[in-house]
């Protein structure tokens, strides 16, 4: 009998547990249906791109990034829309930078190239020397100074094609780049060329950070493209002699001021937790910013207005947020930590959306065990619309930050097959951006939003 | 005693099991290798996009692309090569088409058109007509002749944005166009104008093949774009007076002889057995075919490479079949399973790729319930290439028919949310094709051959 009752009682509440998930596949298929029909992501994406273009920090285009997200936000319909100042690195590219190949025959090879992001500038006279190509930091390590001093270090690292993630290809070959300039300085290099850090053979540079050891002479750094870098490590296989010569113009300007943008939904239940949600506003100076991150920007709007949309009245608070200068800096994200700590909020969820706007196909978590064995449980709930794959390791790094007080976070994990193809290149425009799949990712993003919200985490 | 046995037992099978499987994950891992790293179908498809280009049946480019991957499937290792000759339909679209909407007020808008695939021609006086909005051929029955009747159909049947996979829409409205002008045509309308089947708000124009009804009166039938039929169905809506003016110059010719091309791997344990693995030679008139269906051509060309890289001696006879002629009229298909019926030749298996060289998700099958069984133990090993959504229902329109002999066929399911940006439109060109997307679908049908050939169905 007592058994009876029991299977009765655990029958209700798997009934119960079946009647929630049901509302809930429902309310998630009106959000697609709302995304996916009238979604604004892909138009401002457009006005981002086309009517403000590459977004660096500290920039004139940034701050009309700033208004213009401001007034996104407004007609997604946010209850609020605020700044918060913030002081962001001022880095500037300068005047027209060049460089070339100069072989013993008299013949000179121009290359595609352009300066790393926060490198220092070459002087008007630039930098002429030998080439010296660099495999893996072991091998930089063997030569050492009696071969790399005074010359040109090629840093050539390509990204690892077998990689079905190509996140993992640059994670590998991404030292080159951040670490390398300084790592060739400490043995005498005077400037450094770095292969760049995309997946396909193209003749265009793609810019990124670099991370000067304050202890070490900082040294110029430029990218040269990926059919450069196999054109050249050709030349030096043949023993072929020859010099490199590199000219920029950078230059690292005073602090600028500039913003976060903040849109927010004030929850009718348990206004003081907070949910954020983001991508980062600013963007590389050669690019539209489209997939890097202009993306992720957008479809945080669009999880705003599609929860205003179709739940109307969140049980807690939704922000939307645009983080400033993740790409050279990160003073958002320290900016919006900061006031979160010293206004003493609440913040329950983070999702950050910074690996483009392409399929989505699940997400990543860094969350509590129980929290994400709690998420677990809404997996199926995702399976139709193709972000159901969830796995542990998450947040980004403009989001992740909230880990610190005590905040779940996620990042949004679309198909990386293309992303590095553009990344950090001109090529990151807003043709090679696809509604369907920008949308498809603001819309997976909003159900999961919709989920922690109802449930809490 | 015997428990224990059995337990021994099953533990060595089970073993046994885990060691094939281990084996198998290890040859895939190097089939993926092999075509990450050195893989030629991005290479092949830019010769066939950008030193052929269109190639539709009966065209001399259609002849230069047999002649072309006769050449690459020699490259690739065939160890035979022949051509399957097979008489197809020649349509032309003639010199410059071309349309537009005519304004009470006197201002003329040009359409971006194109005739359908198949189509009559409107003659040299054009049709000029009062246009009539159709949303369904129940709203056409409804109207019937009295409305119709010397009028312009334009039927508007817009993919539907809220289906995820967009072959479900291209499905539901795709009937506008196959059999929309002999419907329009029964209540006496003498044009057609359907909406581009495309997925997103463009000025580009889709073709596509017509079907007549032989019994009702062949009209005119063109495709504008979805940009121009929003804002027709606005005017229309507004109750503009407005009329409608076309002007095809298409006609079929006799039919032309042509080929399907074949490239082998003759099996060494059961060389009878056939495994084809192919997609479709011809592409529309206006339009490079890269994704439709360029990708699929290279894809089985490539694994056929695969396949003598890394296996080398296959037991089974593999396949790669250029099927002529999919696009508008599917003579090469009914040409290969007539030579297979008429050499009594064993076909085990076959596999198309006709959906686009976009990131693989997995494949549908059509096989029997026992071999559904088998396969399905292998999707494991699909995982880390990304096809691992194993389906029922596949083939396609080149290899379905082999069922009809007994053979087990599938198709690659790549994502779809891009394919309906391009299909069958000029915007389908070898840029729009992601090298690494291109060739993790190679990988993962050379997977899938692989398995198949050495465990059989």
């Amino acid at each position: 009998m007592e058994k009876k009752i029991f299977t009765s009682v655990s029958a209700l509440l798997f009934s119960l547990a079946m009647l929630a998930q049901n509302d809930d596949s429902l309310t998630i298929r009106k959000i697609a249906n709302e995304v996916l029909t009238n979604g604004k992501a892909y138009d401002n994406l457009r006005f981002l791109c086309k009517k403000i273009g590459p977004r660096l920090s500290g920039s004139a285009n940034a701050q009309k990034a700033v208004e213009a997200t401001a007034r996104m936000l407004k007609e997604a319909g946010a209850d609020t829309v605020y700044l918060q100042p913030c002081m962001v690195p001022h880095w500037v590219r300068g005047a027209k930078e060049k460089g070339y190949i100069q072989m013993a025959d008299g013949i000179r090879k121009n290359l595609n190239l352009c300066a790393l992001g926060n490198s220092v500038g070459s002087g008007k006279k630039g930098v002429n020397a030998g080439i010296v190509e660099i495999r893996s930091f072991v091998e930089l390590d063997k030569l050492g100074a009696a071969i790399i001093k005074g010359k040109i270090v090629f840093f050539n690292f390509p990204m690892n094609p077998t990689y079905i993630e190509t996140f993992t290809a640059y994670g590998e070959s991404g030292s080159s780049r951040t670490t390398g300039p300084s790592k060739a300085a400490k043995y005498g290099a005077i400037a450094v060329m770095v292969r760049s850090l995309a997946s396909n053979a193209d003749d265009y540079p793609h810019t990124g950070v670099t991370i000067y050891t304050d202890s070490l002479p900082k040294i110029p750094a430029v990218a040269i493209s990926t059919n450069d870098a196999e054109w050249l490590s050709r030349q030096l296989k043949m023993k072929m002699q020859l010099t490199g010569f590199i000219q920029t113009n950078c230059a690292i300007l005073p602090d600028a001021p500039s913003f976060n943008v903040v849109g927010e939904i004030r929850g009718t239940q348990f206004p003081e937790e907070i949910i954020s949600v983001g991508g980062h506003l600013d963007s590389w100076d050669l690019a539209e910013g489209a997939q890097d991150d202009g993306a992720g920007i957008v479809q945080s709007i669009e999880v705003l207005r599609a929860i205003k949309t179709v739940v109307s009245k969140p049980q807690r608070t939704i922000r939307a947020v645009m983080f400033m200068n993740e790409e050279n800096g990160g003073r958002g994200a320290e900016k919006y930590l900061e006031l979160a700590k010293a206004n003493k909020e609440k913040h329950l969820f983070g999702l950050e959306s910074d690996a483009g706007g392409f399929t989505p196909r699940g997400f990543g978590f860094d969350v509590s065990e129980k929290a994400f064995e709690k998420i677990t449980g809404w997996k199926n709930l995702f399976y139709p619309y193709g972000a159901s794959n969830f796995t542990k390791g998450g947040g980004g790094a403009d989001i992740g930050p909230l880990k610190t007080i005590g905040a779940g976070v996620c990042g949004l994990r679309p198909d990386s097959q293309r992303y590095f193809d553009v990344h950090h290149a001109s090529t990151d425009v807003f043709e090679n951006v696809s509604r369907r799949e920008l949308h498809l990712g603001a819309l997976n993003m909003a159900a999961l939003v919709y989920l922690v919200d109802k449930n809490g985490l």
